[in-house]
């Protein structure tokens, strides 16, 4: 850090100094496997430099996962002496809100948290990570946290970045910070039983980089999605070859933008038209609720629509994407993107977002995009028309 | 920023990417005169690329300061044709609370904020900067704000580093983040109508940062304690020389490790006892509620006594430090300070805020310090006898 001083830089001010200097960010993403066997101690390392201080760990671990679980994690704390306290949580999206905030910063405060090494731990997918990290984030200014994931959209999403956040005002992550864990561990046993749709969820995300950024991942998702599906990514080499690829590339796109100070960002890719939807068919009954992953990959059909009528891929590619969102089973006949006014009202949201700009990745060919900036009611409208050709 | 990948670091982990990169940080700090002219632009720069841009300016301002200063303000903001709103809110630290902060949350997302280019303006003391630049923080994941300090606390110390905070169960500061305004703007005409007790507040965390570092200082304030509440630091040589000297100094100390990586901070003097009991007095009706500067000092002039007791400073610099803090009209027989059990309270709890360690900042002379961690109940005792002679 420097500190420069001026005398007299303007009319009006008499002094002034001006601080620069750079804060050091530094995380690591690794798959790992049996991370609960009682002899890997990734969760349990000292990190305090008093070698003798008691190891104590406060876990937030999501209910479902506890359920199935519950012993392995016992076991592990116990069998390793480490003094603990489990807290299984039942946050989903609609819960993902301040008031569970508040019950997470409970837990952490009544442990009486030490600063710097004592990491919370949180198992979870990524709406738990994402809101016992934004605690993290703010109690007494940061202390460290660790993600282990249990879902794969959180091993491929969440894991990777550094985002934390809560649902606020009935927006998806009014409220958050940037601030990455110490660790995230991604081991794919966990994730071995998974619920179907849940697989299918994540593969959204992970069509959503592969469209934009790498053809070849995309063919070979194309090629393998029914042994995916099969076998949740566990134990195959072409699962974890996407995995690995995956978050290579995510990580690729984020690391030189952690902050977001550039708001062209290639991975809103399909975060354009979803947030408004997604959020909306959690609240109204009457149409069935989109998983994150699926309001992502409804909105990649869209805006391939629309780059399909820009002349921008060919309808044999077209094809090809909506092929593989069926084979996966994405709920492609949801009503609400074929919404206008949704998809209208979240593309402003978007925009405003992005600093007044639209700044929306539109795929060229399978494996490149293009930023553009003038889409129209009439884009997303022609979009919709050539949605419903081919949705059904 | 780079990704390093790695193989089978370990018997458990199969593959490892390690992010590190450095995040730009950069605020500048101004002492500016006459910040409301019309002509002065340095609240409303079109920090947008796009220079038709309409510029608006959402502005928290403290009641007090807005009931001498309204005109002030709306003719400032009118004349430029400036599209403002202005929050004038009460906020003093037993309401720097999470309701509150969400109160400031719901003005600022219902104004629509830009998440790049509209700078939220807080003018205010350190209580309002702190609680506005910690919903900045979270707002979107982080939004740019400016500073305009109105108090001489403010000045030297909120408006010096980026902490933000609000108080969370019953502690201060309990949550919070480390996230620097844009500029910080200190104008002394705004200072000069503070009542007495705030400007003897400042120099309570003026006299701080000048016994441990700075003997210059120390003496100048001793030596011009009366001119300096008699004009509030205002057009006067001396006033401009203090508050320079204690912002670069001040700085100094911070800039290295803003994010306080490192737990053993010299700024952390007089920051050690005090906590418990500010707040304890702020709910404690039967006691004078202590302004922040006014507990640092009583923790300063308690620290001082433990070092004399280990003969570190002289009767002669404790006599000297004591004068200093009567001459500026410090509580010094509040109750508080010689409450055995409130002093041990905080120790403990700073212990634990440090990472386990005391690291306990006591003057070695005037102008000097080192830590300590080998303070006990007995050195409590003691400092609280030797306290009770010289408070007489």
């Amino acid at each position: 850090m420097t500190i420069e001083t001026k005398k007299n830089s303007s009319s009006f001010v008499t002094k002034e100094w001006n601080v620069t200097g750079q804060k050091e960010v530094s995380y690591s993403v690794q798959i790992i496997t049996n991370i609960f066997n009682v002899n890997n101690k990734s969760l349990i390392k000292n990190y305090s430099t008093d070698f003798k201080k008691v190891i104590r760990r406060i876990i937030f671990v999501d209910g479902n996962f506890y359920n199935l679980y519950s012993k392995t994690i016992l076991n592990y704390f116990e069998k390793n002496k480490i003094s603990h306290k489990i807290i299984p949580l039942p946050i989903e999206e609609s819960t993902k809100n301040i008031d569970y905030l508040n019950v997470i910063l409970k837990h952490v405060d009544d442990f009486g948290l030490s600063r710097r090494d004592e990491p919370i731990i949180v198992i979870g997918g990524g709406v738990l990570t994402d809101i016992v990290g934004f605690a993290a984030s703010i109690y007494r200014r940061g202390v460290p946290y660790i993600k282990v994931a249990t879902t794969l959209l959180c091993a491929i999403d969440s894991c990777v970045g550094i985002k934390t956040s809560i649902n606020h005002f009935g927006r998806r992550s009014r409220l958050g910070t940037y601030f990455g864990p110490l660790i995230s561990y991604i081991d794919l046993s966990l994730i071995k039983s998974l619920p179907n749709d849940e697989v299918s969820s994540a593969l959204g995300e992970i069509i959503k980089i592969a469209l934009i950024k790498n053809k070849k991942l995309f063919n070979n998702i194309y090629e393998s999605s029914n042994k995916l599906l099969d076998t949740n990514f566990y134990k195959t080499n072409i699962g974890s070859k996407i995995i690995n690829e995956s978050i290579f590339d995510m990580l690729e796109e984020l690391h030189e933008n952690f902050e977001e100070k550039i708001l062209k960002r290639c991975v809103d890719f399909g975060h354009t038209f979803s947030p408004v939807i997604e959020m909306r068919s959690l609240e109204d009954g009457s149409v069935s609720s989109l998983k994150h992953g699926e309001a992502v990959c409804l909105d990649v059909l869209m805006s391939s629509c629309i780059s399909f009528n820009r002349r921008l891929l060919t309808k044999q590619e077209l094809n090809k994407i909506f092929a593989i969102s069926k084979k996966i089973n994405m709920p492609i006949n949801h009503p609400y993107i074929q919404n206008v006014d949704y998809l209208m009202e979240s593309l402003l949201d978007a925009t405003k977002h992005r600093g007044g700009s639209q700044n929306l990745p539109l795929p060229i060919k399978i494996g490149n995009y293009e930023f553009f900036n003038d889409i129209r009611l009439a884009d997303v409208e022609n979009g919709i028309k050539t949605y419903k050709k081919l949705s059904n």
